[in-house]
């Protein structure tokens, strides 16, 4: 048996190697690729990943995932082999239900529909991405089919993203959510506005870059594993667990851009090096979820970068390196400034006590659509409908409306509640360290971040995605994804600011 | 056949994505990739190189090329089709002669070699170096007498980087050339030397790289195809044909490294850059040969680069940029000074007259090497004896002697001669070139490089690897590698600086 699992490692650390190499080529696309390469990058993505894929699924892994059970079921149930071959088994299962036709019919129907939705968000013209559109979401009704039974048609488009999540449980987080969250924005929307022009001066942006790695550095960003890059989207991707790259882009103009970027990304890059190195090389070597993940990029970029404790230690260093901006804005005023409310149209610019609502709309959309019983052609009318309604604003066009975000163009139905499902894992998990760590604020307030980080990794980071999210979530605070915490957090940190 | 030829096309195409993947991990290794990314890039070019050759030795490859051969004979031997035929059925033969356990052996012990080598060379301790570089010997010669029989056992070793050339050519063109490459650097030995202290002065680095930019886009470096990054070891890697990228490196109290450098490498990737584009994703989509590019590379950099017409349009900018440096340096002076001979001890340091010499002294030693009739640990009195008797002149220790390259810890034995085959080349095509393009000198004068780079990319670039080395070199010039064009261009040269 030891040998069959050590035939089983061999060949899913070559299937990682792979997905590595097309994570490199993925990375240098976004960063330093001169536009030409772009065609020859195509195929060389295509031909890794579609390798990778197919070593994975090969048939001699399905058996030896067969002759491997038996000495599964004996072995600890939390130890990495036997949870290697739990996790290597659900992915196996799921993906090998996937014809290959409908892998291939999809990219090539993304490809260009991704193509389209950049031009007709640029000319404001849904109707030219609309039966696109309409293509993406029958293909993903027909994967999502592939899994019957299930409770719901959407369980199996949310489980890519968040491994055993169902669409009743997101459902009725977000249920429960909701009205507390729109209550919220109302009563802030009553009170006078904080004042924020400051952050809305010019920055040199070498300046803006250095305070980051400053600030990251703090965090413990490991730059012997790790590096920072400018591209126009920010994402962060491990290229291996030894090599965690994050990229950011900063606003000449906007102080917040490149400030609370750098910081979620970095969130996301601290998560992926802290992982335990024996899970190398293997489908257990990265987050345990989206969720998971963006819990972490939430925690750095909101519950500590947006925190008065930290900009306690950090706001005399800004002042410092920008004293004509800042020198006369007093910390009370920054602090309020960086978390101002303001219910906007924009997903990727909403500050905390909006942001859950966009997802919202956006989840029962996908949901809607999946179902069919929300036509693709109705989409604008049902967005602008609940802006209105939970946001109280209208987008005057669909660029700036249901034009606004690349998920769908790229096939990525099912992706988008993590976001949301992070921010209130990560007001969980805040709740759960001050309890363990109760000097927490003061060490921030210090600038010492090895306890959190610590923390972090001894009860998520090392991990990876050994458990299932809500097995994990449950293992560090003993319960569910709930948003009771996250309100909790609002609520207290707004009623501070808003005076509510 | 046309459904057989095109299955060896997606064959092919598939195995050079794959090295193109690989060949990004290697670019990202040496340019941007954080330190601690080491050892997962091992496992990840491992894997990836490895799939190549298992997917490019396949029994499948073997089979369809065989079942073409009847298609290939009735092709023009010329066309595309018909050159792939070839060119892939050459490269299957040879590889799959090569077991497998070799390659894996290989691997093991030049990874140990080249760790132990950088240790002695630093410790300047041959005989720390010397067990290891016996076994890198004895594997060449297993591996070159797989391919018996052969005319002599170091001719499999050269074909591995000059595909068709005999030993006894190279010996031949180099027994001819030795006596009066010496003869030349004694006679300028005897004459006053030049000056070239004002390349030794502090040139702020920004500023090199801003005018090797100028340079090398006016020779029609592409950037929408091509980058320049930096680099310890200067480099050309194409990414797929239509990604190629430069680095370099330069120092800011010696003007030459770095002006050099970018011409060099600007050389290589303007060869890749001018291939067919039919070739891509094959076998035929790269250079013809090691000598072949080392003709271009070092035709821009030497021929072009180092003359006279080329400064009268370019030094006037130089000395624009660098005006405390040069201000007071004729052009004269200049042009005296970038071509200063000076016998010395490190190859990739010499001046033209003296750079083959380094070469010709490499042959020697590793056909003695392979034809087991110069022990390893004789090689250091091997290599002081030549260099005094070519160059006059010593190294005091082994570090700047024997240990100075990093090729022989890589197994990289056969590559050497291609250096100076390519100095030789590139006069030989130089003076076709200047047959056909009569004013070309003038253009050079104006800073017109369109013409020239139009001459290559017709006659050399565009046919890729379709042709071997020697055959493609009696197309272009109507005879095999000559020493003589060589010979003549460094006596006219130097004749006009030495006053000879």
């Amino acid at each position: 048996m030891d040998r069959k699992l050590k035939q089983l490692q061999t060949m899913l650390a070559e299937v990682s190697d792979l997905y590595a190499a097309a994570a490199l080529l993925g990375w240098d696309q976004q960063t330093y690729m001169p536009t030409g390469g772009a065609e020859g990058r195509g195929n060389q993505l295509g031909t890794v990943e579609t390798l990778a894929h197919l070593k994975f699924t090969a048939p001699e892994v399905g058996k030896i995932l067969e002759d491997l059970q038996p000495y599964a079921d004996q072995l600890d149930p939390d130890s990495n082999e036997a949870r290697l071959i739990k996790v290597t088994r659900r992915h196996y299962d799921k993906q090998t239900k996937v014809p290959s036709e409908l892998i291939a019919e999809m990219a090539r129907v993304t490809a260009v529909a991704h193509q389209v939705w950049a031009e007709a968000r640029a000319e404001n013209n849904f109707a030219k991405f609309q039966p696109h559109l309409e293509k993406v979401v029958e293909l993903r009704r027909r994967y999502a089919e592939l899994f019957a039974p299930y409770d719901h048609i959407y369980d199996p488009l949310l489980d890519d993203y968040e491994p055993g999540l169902k669409t009743a449980e997101v459902k009725t987080i977000f249920e429960k959510l909701r009205p507390q969250q729109v209550a919220l924005v109302k009563a802030i929307a009553a009170k006078p506005q904080v004042e924020a022009n400051f952050l809305y001066q010019t920055f040199d942006e070498q300046k803006q870059w250095d305070f980051g790695v400053q600030v990251i550095s703090s965090f413990g960003f490991d730059w012997k594993h790790g590096r920072q890059d400018r591209s126009a989207h920010p994402f962060t991707q491990s290229i291996g667990m030894q090599d965690v790259r994050i990229t950011t882009r900063s606003n000449p103009n906007f102080l917040n851009t490149g400030l609370f970027g750098t910081m979620h990304e970095a969130g996301h890059a601290l998560y992926e090096l802290g992982i335990d190195p024996l899970l190398a090389r293997s489908p257990l070597g990265s987050g345990a979820s989206l969720a998971v993940h963006e819990s972490q990029s939430r925690m750095w970029e909101n519950l500590v970068g947006r925190s008065l404790p930290f900009w306690e230690h950090f706001y005399p260093h800004l002042q410092r390196v920008f004293p004509s901006q800042l020198g006369n804005i007093s910390l009370e005023r920054f602090y309020k400034g960086i978390n101002r409310v303001q219910p906007s149209l924009i997903r990727v610019e909403a500050d905390e006590a909006t942001y859950n609502l966009h997802i919202m709309l956006r989840l029962e959309i996908e949901i809607a659509l999946i179902e069919n019983t929300l036509p693709v052609k109705d989409l604008p009318e049902a967005w602008n409908t609940r802006m209105k309604e939970y946001l109280g604003v209208v987008p005057e066009n669909d660029s700036q409306g249901v034009l606004q975000d690349v998920h769908w163009s790229g096939g990525m139905i099912g992706y988008f509640s993590t976001y949301a499902l992070g921010n209130l894992v990560s007001a969980q998990i805040w709740e759960q360290i001050n309890q363990d760590v109760p000097d927490l604020p003061d060490q921030i307030r210090r600038g010492e971040f090895s306890p959190l980080l610590g923390w972090l990794r001894e009860k998520i980071h090392r991990h990876g995605a050994k458990f299932e999210p809500q097995e994990l979530i449950q293992r560090v605070i003993g319960s569910k994804i709930d948003p009771a915490a996250y309100v909790r957090y609002l609520g207290t940190k707004y009623s501070e600011i808003y005076k509510l």
